[in-house]
């Protein structure tokens, strides 16, 4: 039986062959290191369901939506589907217990996400993702601090400067440049609503909402797509909504950072990290629901997808807890396929081999049980051991013992006694039964 | 909007409220200790998609299993199911790479897993398993070792000889049984197959199936049932396949172990683990494709329900791998409901409060760029960091820091001068900026 086209399966190191499937030991390391980052940054963990009804996808992103989950109605009738990706729930878990958790909330998570897009033979329809988030503040700070976490992330892989970049914009700039330009151009005026109030739900077709903000969601989603666009393309599709190509480019082009994105740099500058960063207004983020600063992080040659992406997201927690709750908010996601391509092509794995500290050798079956105890007794002192379950001939327990790549064998010689072999120095000792731990520092 | 029924969030510590769901950190601290148990005993970690063709588990459990999975049709058609254990993915897994790993193969996993029963309300319905197999090893010294690694697992939690019992059973034994007894009863004798090797697609209503087979079965379920079973119902149920209660009570309450059963007492009683263990007839397990040794934890005061279980299911590969691959396996699943219920209920949870090991007061808004990388400095050298993202009064700051529980606070006095304060001792002592780190220790 297989498993499921676009699913992993995950097997420890060493890996049978480059076709058997993605290791989990690389797959443990890279959370290791998304964990031990975010406490260093003083975020904390959560997790909420895999399994979530299908409405808290669809008020966030819109019906459409639908057509890329992994959606069905359940036993008891509910539409219910797979979580495509972890900032709904956030917004569900954090509207729902808010009050007990001081502001500004930093949390993170490592959820597998899935898509079922039925036209995309042979990619992937699950990932692991990096989520972290800081719910509470508007502040720029707040950005600051959830972009040097991400930079800090990447450098927590030995990745470096040359490696990967932060392209860092903003929804507001273009939001003014957007009104700015309107004003000179052919369409409907009416009332220009706050910026940044503008999401899915309000740009499809809801009863009651000004045309011009679903143009001004056409307007964002060109802009998305400019740099995988045929010139010409993009140019038509501004026109129609009465914008030129050209002088988009340069607004582009003049990458002038709003007083936000400026205090943001300065704020990353203090730590030693402005380098990372540069404002790039091509970003602008397809999904809809971003309200403010928005950034990805790209290898520096261009050579993968985002690593990572994010930003401000002022409205969602209002929106999901039906108007209950408003609380300011800004993440990041980082998944762990193009990370780990990243990372394999940067030659920045390390091996992951070596998980057994000492094999025990039973050479004398006389001698069983005593070398028993000697494996729980190393066991309970910490040591991860390996021994012959069944009789075995003393050749083939040490070749295993060096596939293993232990670092010591240890033989029972008598009730007292055990010999100690280091199989780096290949130094023997023999050491009383009780005093063997100390022996294999 | 709400969770699915049945299924969990999981909050950081400290916890709003009772009801406010689960301890994230305590799930963790749960994840780790099977961890950090499964490596000392040289065990390896896997893990496979949570959702996997209904086939591959309707083949091992019979048709009637889809009735409490959570089992949809996907957009391309395929029957499919998220995973309500993980042995049948395991099977699979170890099936189509075994070749490329030396025996046994010792290997663990920590799924989430799925049930959807539609009668039961108010029950969760889905959990975390630790599960660890041993795949390749024929000899009772490989059961020994995992039922080793299942009792230093729950020594792990602090849970001692008062604590819990192994009740440790066969199938091979019941086997025996019911054989012997059959020759002197009435029914079918018939050809009579070689012990351990039925499994419920055998014993269901699949053509050419000796109806012997279905009976043993059906004998098997009533020894499974016969705690929570009045003592006439089970008599009667007995009666009906040839047995007497009485006769089968006299079986269960000699306790006699087989040659297989004392072998491994007499490994776990080398190790020291003797006490653990008690020979107890009664458990059989439900799931028909065990094969040999059956085994289950439970609390010494049996005030819950079964803490893990497990046995041989030495045909399960062959069955899942249509044949091509038959390697004999065991293994046991230990979810993390129970397990966390008697932990506090025992008293053995530690407290998940303190992560953050200094707040960097800012009271001098003018010194804000050095506070910052002085922020950035101590988490690059590990520390866990926090600190007021805007201006904040001091008092507001000191007190942050004190529900942090952190270790120290530090706070930049000049370019040059840090002054640190350990909250525990109240000393304070002013350091280098360069300095700061080799004071926190």
């Amino acid at each position: 039986m297989e498993r499921l086209p676009g699913f992993r399966d995950f097997y420890p190191e060493p890996l049978p062959s480059r076709d058997a499937g993605w290791s989990f030991d690389a797959r443990q390391y890279v959370f290791d290191k998304w964990r031990e980052t975010a406490r260093r940054y003083g975020f904390r963990e959560y997790d909420g369901p895999p399994l979530e009804s299908l409405e808290l996808f669809t008020t966030k992103s819109g019906d459409e939506i639908a057509g890329q989950l992994y959606n069905f109605t359940d036993k008891g009738g509910r539409a219910v589907a797979l979580r495509p990706e972890m900032t709904p729930t956030l917004a569900r878990m954090a509207a729902a217990h808010e009050r007990n958790y001081k502001k500004p909330i930093k949390w993170f998570a490592v959820p597998q996400l899935f898509r079922y897009e039925r036209q995309q033979k042979g990619r992937l329809r699950e990932h692991f993702q990096f989520n972290a988030d800081l719910i509470g503040e508007t502040d720029p700070a707040a950005d600051a601090e959830l972009i040097a976490l991400l930079i800090d992330t990447l450098r927590s892989f030995g990745l470096a400067e040359q490696d990967f970049v932060i392209r860092l914009s903003s929804r507001n700039a273009w939001t003014d440049y957007y009104r700015s330009q309107r004003r000179f151009s052919p369409g409907t005026p009416g009332a220009v609503p706050a910026r940044a109030e503008h999401n899915v739900k309000q740009a499809g077709s809801a009863p009651g909402v000004p045309s011009d903000w679903a143009k001004e969601y056409d307007f964002f989603q060109t802009i998305d797509k400019l740099e995988r666009t045929p010139p010409a393309e993009s140019e038509k599709k501004l026109a129609a909504l009465g914008f030129s190509l050209a002088d988009v480019n340069r607004f582009i082009e003049s990458g002038k950072p709003t007083t936000e994105l400026q205090s943001i740099l300065d704020n990353l500058g203090a730590r030693g990290l402005r380098d990372f960063v540069k404002v790039d207004y091509h970003v602008i983020r397809g999904l809809a629901y971003y309200t403010g600063v928005v950034f990805e992080a790209f290898d520096a040659k261009g050579e993968f997808r985002a690593i990572a992406g994010g930003g401000r997201y002022d409205n969602l927690v209002k929106l999901v807890s039906g108007g209950k709750v408003d609380l300011p908010a800004l993440g990041f996601g980082m998944g762990d396929v193009v990370l780990l391509e990243l990372l394999k092509a940067r030659g920045r794995l390390p091996k992951f081999d070596a998980v057994t500290d000492v094999f025990v050798l039973i050479e004398d079956e006389t001698l069983r049980a005593q070398s028993l105890k000697l494996v729980q007794d190393l066991r309970a002192a910490g040591f991860a051991v390996d021994y012959p379950l069944t009789p075995v001939k003393p050749d083939k327990q040490f070749k295993r013992a060096q596939e293993l790549k232990v670092g010591h064998t240890a033989r029972v010689e008598s009730d007292a006694y055990v010999r100690i072999r280091n199989l780096k120095t290949r130094e023997e000792i023999v050491a009383g039964f009780a005093d063997v731990a100390n022996h294999l520092g």
